[in-house]
């Protein structure tokens, strides 16, 4: 007797139907999807990429940031030889070894007055946004708000946890207020909780867009009136061009309602891959006792990830410690690099698609992204053949909207490419444009 | 008018009521309550700690091996210097930079032979442990069975994705393998799915017990027959004291049973915060493409921590390169200081408590733990009392388990005392326990 044809059924150990539902849903294979399609295509002009330029990349800079915290820590908080070995190499407080420092820089850079005891640093800011959403999802009614187009790293979060996330208008202002306040009492007719907005007011991914400060006060004020929290994402705020920064909604709220998600890896390295959660709200116990919000992010923390790796806290505090908390002056060099980009971007679009071609586009004063919507549909298959026939990269925006609708949008990225390939690139996208896929 | 009193519902902003439920849960509240009496009693002797032994932590260790790991990727892999900036120092591959080194670890020291894409490096044993359970649990129909008493590490990311766990009896032979069938069976009967048993099977935290080969192998026959996946989680199978090794079960795994759990805290640096999970088992997707569950594990990362620090992996990476990817030999002092410290602890033991005390422990041969059974229940209210009169720190065994009975046992570990201090923490035990409490 022959043996059975080996089939997907008989090798497979275990099937996709017997596993975690959302594996199988676009917001968790978004990434995959598209990291496949670069290292596919190597050559390909990325202007799809959002990591931070490579341009002052320095592995001595490692080194020499160790070095700098573990100076301040014998010198300045006066540890001995042992404590400074013990508080850099082995495990440690679950929040956290540079939350002093992370406070100094938020009051220096943002003008945010925070206890230290409210800030949990993270594995990244990823880390942060699953401890925040963990911790707000208690049941099956509660939702998260957030302005779509989305980062799909928060519908991937949202999704670990089974939070369902509601789209609000993203509109001329960055946020349709009218629209944030319909959905919320649209979710509340139907019993359900919103909880929470996400936000990224300053130079969005993907829209490129920020909030005015009026914008902003209003926002704090209808996130009052309607009782829910607001959860600010900020990992392009240093990157603001040559206009004035504004504040953080963290640096307008007086009542508390913002939960507050910092980045450092466009800021100091993406490799330490360390972020923080500011979450100063109190928390009254099923005893009584009043605790901060951030003690409960904490407890997640402790059976998530126990503590961040102090050897990259160290690096980053380090990198801290050596421009005395403040992160403006030392990434002027990098938002040069990425406003002189962004500039060439949208300059180069504006010569290449003259008015008339359909073609139109945002003109963000800072941050990494530029949406350009076109006259077709831009799907995944556009790509492909992008990558394939024209060698260059971008992202469909289809990929941060929560539903499978059409979208005659992509998103343009200049963090990692120089002018002269963002001509190159610019000049591949318009010979597809131009080509009229469809 | 006078202001309204200030009370716990007026001042609060969130009340737990409305938080996630597991908050409340007394395994997301254990590590905090340990903490807090270690850290409220320093001069208490910890035969509490389960970290590592700071004895031979060295500064200079991470710049070491740090350099090590960016020579390898130069002068072994023909990396640029631009590409070895960019491993090191950007995000990078989700399921990490150091898993073909991980692979040849575990083929050398472990007799483990898999393929290098089945390896997830996680930010910490903990991170690898959640993303397992998280894609394991599909519906609440998942219950996941643990042989109890079980880490409170896994009872609590098992809370994070609402997953009950189910306890097994220890038996006689560190695992009741009628009571994993009863259990499994009695599961099923009432319609709910057992989709895997956590076991440690090298001297356990907490009981210290080790599963002798043959009742590995018929483990492993009783997972085939049941049906079911085995996590085998080994912190502490490098430290055997002069007992011979027994092979791991993911060794003798020949039916992709075994997800593996591996952690570097106590081999190389807890403060790197590096682990892995070895996911081999092939799932077949929806579109009938077959991969590797290691691929799914690598999704959720990507929407939990994105990627583990390259920075803390090189620096894992480089001791392993410092030692031909062994760490048997590399581990041999920390070996013989826990030998040399359990043997200690348990010969106090026997000095203080001779027979009819009606005090008696377990004699393991290898790991950081003994556990110590007592004519008295012991919890937390004891615990503070020998801190606070006795000045010793151990652990109540009622932490690792899943329910509110009472326990008349305690944990001590032997990992950062020196054998003075386990005299002096021994003396003031039994000054407790003779003082009867009650």
């Amino acid at each position: 007797m022959s043996p059975p044809p080996v089939t997907a059924e008989n090798i497979a150990d275990l099937a996709t139907g017997t596993l975690f539902g959302a594996l199988e849903d676009p917001a968790l294979n978004s990434m995959n999807f598209l990291n496949e399609v670069a290292i596919h295509y190597p050559d390909a002009i990325p202007l799809a990429a959002g990591r931070p330029s490579e341009e002052f990349f320095d592995l001595e800079d490692v080194h020499r940031y160790l070095r700098a915290f573990c100076r301040y820590l014998a010198d300045e908080l006066g540890r001995t030889e042992e404590q400074v070995r013990r508080t850099v190499l082995q495990y440690g407080r679950t929040k956290g070894i540079i939350h002093e420092l992370v406070a100094e820089n938020l009051r220096l850079d943002e003008g945010i007055a925070i206890d230290p005891e409210s800030v949990v640093v993270t594995a990244g800011c990823q880390e942060a946004m699953f401890l925040v959403l963990r911790a707000l999802r208690a049941d099956e009614r509660d939702v998260l708000l957030a302005v779509s187009p989305a980062y799909v790293g928060l519908t991937g979060a949202a999704r670990l946890v089974d939070l369902p996330v509601r789209p609000v208008r993203t509109g001329e202002r960055g946020i349709d207020l009218d629209d944030l306040v319909a959905v919320i009492r649209r979710e509340r007719a139907a019993g359900r909780r919103p909880r929470a907005c996400y936000v990224v007011p300053d130079f969005a991914n993907p829209s490129g867009l920020s909030l005015d400060v009026a914008t902003r006060r209003r926002l704090l004020e209808v996130a009052a009136e309607e009782d829910i929290l607001l959860i600010e994402d900020n990992p392009y705020g240093l990157f603001h061009g040559d206009a004035d920064r504004i504040p953080t909604l963290k640096a307008l709220d007086e009542g508390r309602r913002v939960v507050y998600l910092g980045s450092f890896a466009k800021s100091v390295l993406p490799g330490a891959r360390v972020g923080y959660a500011v979450a100063d709200q109190r928390v009254v116990g099923a005893d009584g006792v009043v605790g901060l919000f951030a003690d409960q992010l904490s407890k997640i923390k402790s059976m998530l990830t126990v503590n961040t790796s102090p050897i990259a806290q160290a690096v980053v505090g380090g990198k801290l410690l050596a421009h005395g908390c403040r992160l403006t002056g030392a990434t002027a060099p990098e938002r040069q690099l990425y406003d002189r980009n962004l500039r060439h971007l949208v300059a180069g679009l504006a010569e290449r698609f003259p008015p008339g071609t359909g073609v139109t586009w945002t003109v963000p004063t800072g941050g990494f992204f530029v949406v350009v919507t076109v006259p077709f549909v831009v799907d995944d298959a556009l790509l492909e053949r992008s990558a394939r026939d024209y060698g260059v990269l971008w992202t469909p925006m289809g990929h941060f909207y929560d539903d499978s609708s059409e979208v005659r949008a992509l998103r343009l990225s200049c963090s990692v490419v120089s002018v002269d390939r963002i001509d190159r690139g610019l000049d591949r996208l318009a010979a597809l444009i131009n080509d009229r896929p469809g």
